[in-house]
């Protein structure tokens, strides 16, 4: 393994509380360290399900100079392989997304089996063994229809993840739905920056009004009861209370699960703001065909956030899905996926402007958050600052970064 | 400090009378060097006073990885801070100029007071003490209105630079002017390369007709009477001298200072060619309200340069001033700003085309010049070349340089 | 010299029958080495006599940091020279192609003659000596009208491949042809996969439809009776001793030259599809004035390629030529030229869309597999690949690239 002396001094110098060491962030050095290593030791969300949703249908994933097609065989069974042939290294899907009965290089025509399996090489030489030169495989999970890889030779667990997740997600058949419109974002600042700005919202008021017309005062995760050591609730804890409590005559009510030690899920069911019942600017329906089968009176959505790089709402007429890949030190795409009822008709059930305007306008804004952050971050000034008390989920990544980072260096 | 071996190792090839050895002029590492070490520890001209004329104010200047903000307090102080918040690091200022009357960082809300203190931080945990999270200041310094600033916690002295200039250009009264243009223009050369051109008018002839309009033969220090070590002066010489006795009568003479042992600056006042007052293309005022008291028959301007990154003039209409930033081994911004009087209007007064033409095209050839040379430098062929007798000052420059990047690495 | 470790460990990995180690391929490494050292250690061709057909003509050949200017002198030589001011180190010629009665300094105006001495320098001190500042000469030579340069001091032989290439091509002409159109593409490819692209016609089916209606089966070196080694010829090898036959009393026919060993040339005279006679669209001279004494009925045409960076084809009616000049690890320009006669006259006897029509398409395909190519190799999937038999003279680059690397870096 490469060493990262830079890298691993800054990661030594990390203190609870406080943000990371200016060249963790900001630095080539640890882009390359989190691009090379640390993100390749870990599940990255990569899409759903529904992205690949017939036989054929491919989906292709990038991280750093690794490209990998996510695929759906013949037999229903969904497989991530290396976008890289065996003949001379040529890129074998060369769009984002699409269909093919087989995986055919463009440069030479060497085909590969949909289950990876070498097809067809023309006119090479005595000895040459066909069954050797399959398409390289990349591990994928499935939770609930949230498709995770790692490009490690040894993944780390997934079981608790992929059951936590999925015990409370299929209630919105991920399987039945369709992609109705993909955003991908490049926004200028180093990709844990774009994810601690999407761990609190200290930040929201003043900066996201289209974002808040929907979240209540709780939303993701300020002042929930569970969190008050008090003693005595507020009334907002009470309503709380109250709105769980008819959530479970419902069944869909189940207990924060908050990252437990040694994972790197959330699953977070929470309230919206009085009146609304979906994250749309007017808080009502942006598809009519529902997905869940809780109507559409029910003022929640339900949350799922994963370390190190996705995020996703879950209401009762779409879901949105988000994930991050970075692309430089100061480079990170947010792709952003809007879902629907596959049989939902654009123009008919849904408008698609209206379905993603929430959320264009909070990544646009985010965006800029991030990267007045990153810019900030550089100068000899910066100092590690201290967290607010409502930046704990900020820390919580930062931590898990910092504990990823050190074991992949070897360094506890 | 971070040694810089293959800097180190050019600097000790430096030869008094030729050009810089190559790497020095375009290397990565002579970059890193210049904008992380170099060029930290001097003073640079970063604006004038009439850039941050009323309290609020506020002028953002950039230098490598560090954005400083220069803003005029409620006492009328101009003072200089990091654009970092001490909270996460966000750029506090996200525009290049603007008012405002407290610092409120645009991602959490921190605010600051002009002066630097933190007024308000929202939720922070116990034992937080506001007092210990004040901006961080940026030395600064004024002379005569020319705003300077040094990123060293030690800069170097200010005292005579400061007054032999504020002495001179106190009778153009930058407090009552304003900013009627600037210009930011990106040489895709080194800054050394676009300063080196700055010092010489070698190649002004054929390359420069807009300005040489009202310059005169000896315009920018070529055979200056003081430069005459024959003993009998030439008809220019003498004619230089009869005006220097008219400007003496009026009181706005003094002798040259060319960056005198040890310090960085160079005040000069020179002739215009004959029949033009200011650098304009007509040679006659651009803004009918003068700057000065001796109105508009006077055949001069006073300039100023300093080491190692600005130049001005002064004329009886307006003032041109000129700063570089390094951007990059093969890039630099050229920030020109034109002032004239606060009460004058643009369309009646004064035409900012016709203001600005002289310099505009002048910078522009300059630009290509720059360019140009630093192309050829990058060569294997390239040997550090002779300059010539009208090449003194851009020696001087070079000169400045060494030394200065000497010192900084510790190497006399 | 600078030594390259990480470029010599993959050198050592190299093995016969396999594709290169990833990083020789798409590492920065590499890309410095092969700009800095290995290129400078070989002859590259850099444009035709056409190019520089009069006295003052000049031709800028740029490789990594080095501009060369190649000049034709009132004598008639063709010289090269660095282009680099000997004063200041400014380019002197700014544009890629012009014509000059001298070579003058755009800075300062210092002017050499096109023989390469200094003739004029304004203001020096006293003892600068004129004639110890000419312009550094290059090596050039020029083998039938191909011209070839070298930036070693000690350049390998040239005379094999210059005596074998002029006897070739006499026949065709080249001083007594014109430039008629000339392509700048840029592949975002490592230079040596433009290359590998080239040496091969494994994948021109399926994916040059332009190309392949002058091409015949045989095209390019696909199938020659040389290469059969079964004793039995197939009808297509009898086709093609017919063809020579008929070549050989037109006294154009010679053996196929391949790369005789420690040489860096390939010169064929090859077949065309049957009923075409040039390498056009319609198989018909793009040309009415043609360029050989053989007329328009025979179908052939003769084909040069040398290591390690251009190929060339003479028709009847035109000569194209191609060069690669590496621009980055990833950013390769491949320039193409079309030459016609002299006399002949744009709009009557050729139309520019006709004449080029099929190498702008076959580029453009080429470039886009060559790119697709490079992004796969990034992967940490990519493993060398086995060469099929059809990429023979893919392995020919490949050695020559490795051998004279490994002799660059001292290793053999």
């Amino acid at each position: 393994m490469t060493s990262y002396p830079s890298v691993a001094a800054d990661l030594a110098l990390d203190r609870p509380g406080f943000t990371l060491p200016r060249d963790l962030y900001v630095g080539e050095d640890a882009y390359r360290f989190d691009s090379q290593v640390m993100l390749k030791s870990v599940w990255l969300y990569a899409c759903t399900v529904a992205h690949v949703k017939k036989p054929g249908d491919f989906y292709v994933f990038e991280l750093g100079n690794n490209s990998v097609m996510i695929i759906r065989g013949k037999d229903g069974e969904v497989r991530a392989f290396y976008n890289t042939c065996t003949h001379r290294g040529a890129r074998i899907c060369g769009t984002a997304t699409g269909n093919a009965p087989r995986l055919t290089c463009p440069y030479h025509y060497w085909s590969f089996n949909l289950d990876g399996r070498l097809l067809a090489a023309r006119d090479m030489p005595e000895g040459f063994d066909k069954s050797a030169h399959g398409l390289r495989p990349v591990a994928l999970e499935n939770a609930g229809g949230l498709l995770f890889v790692c490009l490690s030779e040894n993944p780390p667990p997934f079981d608790r993840a992929g059951q936590d997740i999925a015990e409370q997600i299929g209630i919105y058949n991920l399987d039945k739905l369709k992609v109705a419109y993909v955003e991908e974002l490049i926004d200028h600042a180093n990709w844990k920056l774009v994810m601690e700005n999407n761990r609190e919202c200290y930040h929201c008021e003043g900066n996201h009004p289209e974002l808040l017309k929907s979240l209540d005062g709780t939303g993701f995760g300020k002042g929930l009861p569970e969190d008050n050591q008090s003693g005595e609730m507020t009334g907002d804890e009470l309503a709380i209370e109250a709105q769980r409590a008819e959530w479970e005559k419902l069944g869909i009510y189940r207990e924060l699960i908050e990252f437990p030690d040694g994972w790197w899920h959330r699953v977070a069911r929470l309230g919206l703001a009085s009146g609304t019942v979906t994250q749309t600017l007017d808080g009502q329906p942006a598809c009519r065909k529902l997905i869940w089968p809780h109507g559409d009176k029910v003022e929640t959505s339900l949350s799922i956030w994963t370390q190190p790089n996705s995020w996703h709402h879950f209401c009762c007429d779409h879901v949105v899905t988000f994930s991050l890949v970075p692309l430089g030190a100061d480079k990170t795409m947010l792709r952003t996926s809007w879902l629907v009822h596959e049989d939902a008709v654009e123009g008919e059930d849904y408008d698609v402007d209206n379905l993603t305007a929430v959320w264009r306008a909070t990544n646009a804004q985010d965006g800029r958050l991030a990267e007045n952050n990153h810019a900030g971050i550089r100068s000899d000034a910066y100092r590690p600052g201290m967290y607010s008390n409502e930046e704990k989920l900020v820390e919580a990544f930062k931590s898990f970064y910092v504990k990823t980072a050190k074991a992949a260096l070897g360094m506890e």
